[in-house]
């Protein structure tokens, strides 16, 4: 940090199991990843290549050179590996994940209906493979999970091998976890956390205020995701309390919330 | 493309008649306009310096140059055209162009009055020095157009010899084809496709619902423009049906809806 | 520029009294922020690093040369002042102004209540180390001042040595001057103009609407703030008149409107 500050939460460091922020490329030049990574490597835990992005990407491979040099972990969004399953092309998606050298992998059902078991032989499959990040939550804004299914869900994806489990929002935070206006379920999102250990939880918050929301509920060092490149250092600033939308809620109750360990265990 | 996938739609090939993405630079550095061909020039067919952006424009020609080296065709928005006819210096526009070496105009009356057959002797005179795009719609929210009227001038500008016409609906697409909310005037594009070929109408359709719309409506092949240039790798995976907004459409009904040829045909 | 165009608007030229353009940087890279000025240096007169991204942002010393050496100076945004005064660290903030040898700051009380004689002090302290800005207005959408107490504060600050006062919008541009949904508190700006001069506020406008707004009240040459980098080349063509927005409006009433002298003179 460039200059010292008293009484600033306090921040998870790198390797970071939570504190965690996930940025999302959509289409990065090899010389803006590179921009990226020289600004946020520090506060960037891994970056996915949102969606099937990484299917008309020219020289798809320097990209990932750029992101793994940095030390950053990348994956491919959860939309690939849809597409791969629906043309059942599963095990080309495997041949796909060692030919890129990818140590992650997303499994989700966004797009198409997956039976829950098979969803969780993949995860378990992948697992064998790689890292695997699983996503619960439909992008279908009129599909409503009620919590105790999220719970459900989310529990046997983790037992199935999933490293941690997403909360879907999309790019633009408006479905999953969040009503069609942006607003958080909060209802929800405090019910999954009596039953799932917060730190196996990235939340999908694209948006500010619903970053706001998290940070605010949860503290500095709550997993978030579906960050823009050019929206991680302003986060990082929210987590810290040095932007308005935070700046008194760490300095009037910072002692009580913001400790660093996580707010709730595992039950 | 980077990996294999079954039963994706036909995308056409450059150089494009249709399935053809304009996209628009709002004032990109020169080291950003070349990481955008880096990324985007097989995905984008022309590139569009935003209305009179070029005007303030520092090193014009050197972007130029970076543009015309990957092999994207550029011209000045029609704005420009319209600041130098409104000030009776058409003959200085066409020297300008001449001046920056320009193979294509826009021609267009958004923000000015202009008789329709003075606007077509435009189109006529320009098209005699460079390829003529021209634009059909007001940037006036409380201008409406109806549809036998779009059909009309549309025909008339294509007749005085522009390439293809422009469906006007601004950088924030809520204008023209639009409502001011950014929803689309759905019945007015399809009865201007009953009499007008698919192939000679850009889309403007700076929005990704818009897009969506039309690639939903029209299939992966249509021509769209005003395209951000961060947009672009997202507009062609929609095209493709990898991201969630297209992807069971395609699956669903792919063999009746996307094929190459286009969907209309002259009358 | 790159071609004439009669019956412009007259702009004033750097160093620039009125007609100011203040950008707003929350995360550039050094290369970013050279791009930025390789296209903008002429047409902004300072940068601001917005809140305290500053604190986070990595070569801090680097970008703020790549702004120096572009002749553009640079400040910390006032949240920073903020963070240091809250926590009884305001020495230790004079010494980081020294320690980046930076030559202006601004001082605000966006986020936290700070008694006004308290707040000139600060103005005239840091007024003998470098130039101020002073910001009035709350980033809390509910707080609302009325237009007499807000001449009486920007007086005071001014009185008190700050060199130009700003009008607080935040990065969202929906507090301070405007109400929740961006709209312009119309009559507030037009009440401010009988008492402060022109030429001594910068009013945040970060969204197109709200910069168009002010240019067809206070032409072309009114001072604005909270530019987005991308949007610096934009702001440059709609006080011109040669963007959709002000084209009529410049043409038709442009000898009334839009002369080189402030519109205000201070009274």
């Amino acid at each position: 940090m460039n200059y010292d500050l008293k009484n600033l939460p306090e921040r998870t460091t790198k390797p970071r199991q939570y504190g965690f922020t996930m940025a999302m490329d959509k289409g990065l030049s090899i010389r803006e990843a590179e921009d990226f990574v020289s600004m946020c490597a520090d506060h960037v835990d891994i970056v996915k290549l949102g969606w099937a992005t990484s299917f008309v990407t020219p020289r798809l491979k320097d990209k990932l050179k750029v992101f793994k040099e940095a030390g950053l972990p990348t994956y491919f969004g959860g939309t690939l590996f849809e597409a791969f399953v629906i043309r059942d092309q599963f095990d080309d998606y495997r041949r796909l994940l060692d030919k890129f050298d990818m140590s992650f992998a997303e499994v989700s059902d966004g797009s198409i209906d997956l039976d829950h078991d098979k969803k969780c032989d993949y995860i378990a499959k992948l697992s064998e493979q790689v890292t695997v990040l699983s996503e619960v939550g439909s992008k279908d804004a009129d599909k409503i999970i009620p919590p105790y299914m999220w719970i459900d869900l989310m529990q046997k994806e983790l037992d199935a091998g999933a490293w941690k489990v997403i909360g879907e929002a999309r790019e633009g935070g408006n479905v999953g976890l969040f009503r069609s206006t942006g607003e958080v379920r909060s209802g929800l999102v405090q019910e999954i956390l009596t039953k799932i250990p917060f730190e196996k939880i990235i939340w999908e918050a694209p948006q500010k205020a619903q970053q706001v929301w998290f940070i605010k509920l949860l503290g500095a060092n709550v997993n978030l995701g579906n960050i823009a490149p050019e929206e991680v250092i302003p986060l990082e600033t929210i987590r810290l309390g040095l932007r308005g939308d935070t700046f008194l809620h760490f300095l009037g109750i910072e002692k009580k919330n913001t400790n660093t360990a996580p707010p709730f265990e595992i039950d």
